[in-house]
């Protein structure tokens, strides 16, 4: 038993943590594009990244690092030291051993790959953090790329016998729909007395069902990243308090990523059922969520369940026409071999499509396992975006 | 030793082999929408289907017919009838039964999926049909779906001691850009006398480099089909000249397919080497195709090779930064960790990207193995002709 209080504040809500953005010319017009995490305590880390084989700079600094606590994480964007090989993490190693006070210092970056960072605005930007500030709104808008709005959340999570522990995150990315430009980072922190293993593991746990239930197109980030801190100030801890408050968080942080999309106007969930195994179930939830044609109906809120059967009988996973059945939230459109669509139930479904928000749910009718997957659709917007992003 | 002439014809090329295209009312405005391939002796087959567990109704119904020949192919296009059930399979039998003498039909079909064959316009449609009309040009048009040009080739394939056999061909599809609209079929028509299984087997083989090197995006069609009809009425064969003849047709398609992919405005090929074993070439070649950060910024003109690069290691392939170069035509951008690119490069690079057609090669650095692919650009027209394709 525990009961949750959400805190207008993001990475700073944990006792101990302090964070803030600044401008140092990255972005024009004076926009902030780094920020800082502080913690007066050292922390336990917990992370998991991209498995892009091209990780990124800031991505093989930190497991140079090894087992360690840090207290300091430096985030830029703008620029994600990607594909900037030995000189990427040399450049790293320079601008963090400028900072003062902090500790095995952690660098994270976000925007485009394959050219060097600008390490003297860097240095220079980095002279302005001052470690007693809490400004979490701040430091989540720094971090903002192709964002439109910033992501944070956070929570007082009180136990029983009145003792208490603070998580707060925030989170840039527009889902990992524009993989290659180095999409996706979140940070958490945490005053929560927990153990580092016990922190990976419920971590690497609550991933697979958020951010890795979100919008993948099969593209993968070069610079990916989510890190868990945790200073151990409140010296309170309870694990299924703890596991459950950090799904909620990076649940709404993955949603969020994928209802800021890039170009997107919906933010569709894909509930599959009746699947073989998870696996299985898992594989057609990611098929549909990358499909273009299904994202491409979607925004011109077109019910076509003819795209969608194709792209569940095309995953190959173990299903049939006559086995699978089809809904937008409770409408049945497709029922086992039967052909239920007709001109009412396509103005019903139209009407369904026409929601910001709503459900496809595929039963594949072979089994028990399930798997729920949120993605978006693919407009004009998202073309104009990416056709040409690096200007 | 052999010697080829293009001859302007399709798939009534070939001694025996008659073809027209009609209306039936399928399509608006009169459109041709129904086709028939018509050979005067009966033909071997060979052929090739989509892996799409929800394959469409013809397929089925051409499985049911088992080892045998045929002299007759009855095409529609407006239609896939697909996610139809037992009922269009029998809707197919219903209208093959009403065409006289014709010996183990086949139909096939293209367009929506989920709705049923508007039976009785196709039983009156196919009574137009003239067996004695050779009219290729005809056909060809009457199989187009999205397609903004019909596709056809045809050879004499004259042989050193002066005997010839013909082959030629008609395709249709934006290749498998759209594939879940029920995209490729491909007919073949020869009367070169070949053997059934030597046949099979050299579509199998040409099948990969040309049609299964066309850009995929992971989704494969419920129709793709493509069926090769030999009469063996010349008398004449020569496997290698028969197998390059071939090769050379179906790439031809294959290419002319995605040049008219929808909204489609560039052809690229991509073009892999030293990879560690061919399936790993293929694996990045067809990562490049279908990857949406890159077929935009290929729209834009962007030569963003960062996204290239990121898309290589998302791939999963034996890779790394210091092994990877990637160039555009001749231009080599990025070279084993070596960051070439400067604003002089960039000019250069946009002047490549600019043209209608270019090759990106991708040199993996690890091994000797390659494979190449064709791909297109995605850009504001296939969201135009996605977004609403029913209505």
């Amino acid at each position: 038993m525990y009961n949750l209080e959400e805190l207008k504040s993001g990475v700073c809500c944990a006792d101990g943590f302090y964070a803030d953005g600044i401008s140092a010319g990255l972005k024009p017009n004076n926009a902030k594009d780094m920020a800082f995490i502080y913690s007066d305590v050292l922390c336990e880390i917990a992370s998991v990244f991209t498995t892009n084989k091209m990780c990124a700079a800031p991505i093989r600094h930190f497991r140079e690092l090894g087992d360690c606590k840090t207290n300091f994480i430096l985030i830029n964007s703008k620029n994600a030291n990607a594909m900037t090989g030995k000189a990427g993490v040399e450049d790293i190693k320079e601008i963090l051993s400028s900072v003062k006070n902090v500790v095995n210092p952690i660098m994270s970056s976000t925007g485009v790959i394959g050219v060097r960072l600008p390490k003297e605005k860097i240095i220079e930007g980095a002279k302005l953090f001052d470690f007693s500030i809490k400004e979490s709104h701040s430091a989540a808008k720094a971090i903002m790329t192709t964002d439109s709005f910033s992501k944070e959340l956070a929570f007082k999570v009180s136990l029983a016998d009145g003792s208490y522990f603070n998580i707060g995150a925030m989170a840039k990315g527009a889902g990992m729909i524009n993989p290659a430009m180095a999409t996706m980072l979140c940070f958490i922190t945490t005053d929560a007395d927990v153990g580092k293993s016990e922190m990976q593991a419920i971590l690497d746990e609550v991933t697979e069902t958020t951010f890795n239930a979100a919008s993948v197109d099969g593209d993968t980030s070069t610079n990916d990243t989510v890190l868990l801190l945790s200073n151990a100030k409140s010296g309170v801890y309870n694990r299924e308090a703890f596991k459950e408050v950090l799904h909620k968080i990076m649940l709404f942080l993955a949603r969020e990523m994928v209802r800021d999309g890039e170009g997107a106007t919906k933010l569709v969930t894909y509930n599959i059922t009746g699947a073989k195994n998870k696996n299985e179930a898992q594989k057609v939830a990611k098929a549909l969520s990358d499909s273009l044609l299904v994202k491409t109906a979607l925004y011109g809120e077109d019910p076509n369940w003819g795209r969608i059967a194709s792209t569940v009988g095309a995953s190959g996973v173990t299903c049939s026409e006559e086995s699978l059945s089809i809904s937008f939230d409770n409408l049945c459109v497709y029922n086992k071999g039967e052909l239920l669509f007709d001109a009412k139930m396509e103005e019903s479904a139209s009407k369904v499509m026409q929601k910001k928000e709503f459900t496809i749910s595929c039963d594949l009718g072979v089994g028990d396992a399930g798997f729920t997957s949120f993605g978006c659709d693919l407009g004009y917007e998202y073309i104009k975006i990416n056709a040409d992003y690096r200007t």
